[in-house]
């Protein structure tokens, strides 16, 4: 895997090759070995193969191209449902319908992915992990059918690559990584962590190309606004609700 | 990387040996490679190796041995103080106060602990992932010194193993993985689903331990009951205020 690793990219191109149904399942089935809160495994995935089904899932991620081109989308939802039936049905009265849970199962869900992002990529899958899962959910709740204590936190769109880009840049080890307690970074640190990266020829020119002074803002005034977070935080907060994770409404 | 995770159980009891700084950086550095929100790199990582550091933190995980007994905790982060200093000082104005915000880079965090988990593994090591850091974080940003913006929602005790514990079971895939919307269980379902683990000796025995009907009283009476999720609920969500990821204050 440490091969694999070092050469990742994210893949948005697929060859027009399904996924056997059954390597799938193994990579699911493995992945499922990962450390799990009490061992409840608190997550469900949703495998989307249907063009219907990609169609009906695409507009929450800006329809960008992978999620209908991809042969498989994945969508993994914390799911604290089929341990409150199991306990309904076993004279145990669950009491999951809280913030804490939906995190507990959030977690779960989340290292359970990339568990199985690094066995797929280790067997030459490609992958795009679709952030966008957070910016709206309830269209995703709606078109996956999910019940009560379930939502979704990740989507992977998975298929056989068709692309090499470039890798990505990291920034160095110094700006992550805290010995005994977090050294807040003081504007020198900034300079020697974020220099390297705003220097790339493709920084300069994604700046220039949308006319801004710095790399940062493109960040802040174009791609990760004040006003999508806010927005995007009270519909976060409403699928939560609705979904029963914040309050006693069951 | 398939035959570590095919054998991996968690690790609690660790042999009286070090932790070569320059292996465990080379894991941080290589689990890096994991994609991230806009290559933000959303998280921080505190390494504990002192003796006071972690006795400092022991408290917020129970006090479970392997919090002082390790060579290394490791307190994983959603950090967007970096990404937010990093703006500020580039004349760019940050607008990550906001729970959309906590929780990509949470999900940023998350995906980063379990490429180093499955990397940590792969080469022996063995981990323990503490869930109690959720339950009770202000003592811990208290104890690492974590400014605004900064949240801990992950720790791994690290050691090399003194200890082969048996492989915990998992459930059938059918009940967690569902084809194209999510399939509600039926009482059938989850008999077929929670059966083998119910019937195992050590979960029978716990039952009868603990005078208990059936193993979901286990979960809902004794390991994670309504009280406990709910105050934890809260001192959650006031920690995440405390931190400004839930509001306007800044």
């Amino acid at each position: 895997m440490n091969t694999s690793l070092l050469n990742r990219r994210t893949i948005r191109r697929y060859a027009d090759r399904d996924i056997d149904p059954n390597r799938l399942n193994g990579l699911l089935a493995l992945a499922a070995r990962t450390q799990t809160m009490g061992n409840l495994q608190l997550y469900s995935v949703i495998v989307t193969t249907s063009a219907e089904g990609k169609a009906a899932l695409a507009p929450s991620h800006f329809n960008q191209p992978m999620t209908t081109q991809a042969p498989v989308v994945l969508t993994i939802c914390a799911d604290f449902r089929r341990t409150s039936r199991w306990a309904e049905c076993r004279r145990a009265v669950p009491g999951y319908n809280n913030f804490l849970s939906f995190l507990n199962a959030a977690t779960d869900a989340l290292l359970y992915t990339q568990t199985f992002c690094n066995l797929a990529e280790a067997e030459g899958l490609g992958l795009c992990y679709l952030g966008t899962t957070l910016y709206n959910p309830q269209p995703i709740i709606d078109a996956l059918k999910l019940p009560q204590l379930v939502f979704p936190v990740a989507t992977l769109t998975v298929g056989w690559p068709d692309e090499v880009p470039a890798l990505s840049d990291r920034l160095p080890l110094e700006s992550f990584v805290h010995s005994e307690t977090y050294h807040d970074p003081t504007p020198d640190d900034i300079d020697r962590y974020y220099t390297p990266k705003e220097q790339l020829p493709e920084n300069r020119h994604f700046v220039e190309l949308n006319q801004k002074e710095t790399l940062a803002q493109i960040f802040t005034d174009i791609r990760y606004t004040r006003e999508a977070n806010e927005s995007c935080s009270q519909a976060l907060l409403d699928a939560l609700r609705n979904q029963g994770f914040l309050g006693n409404e069951e």
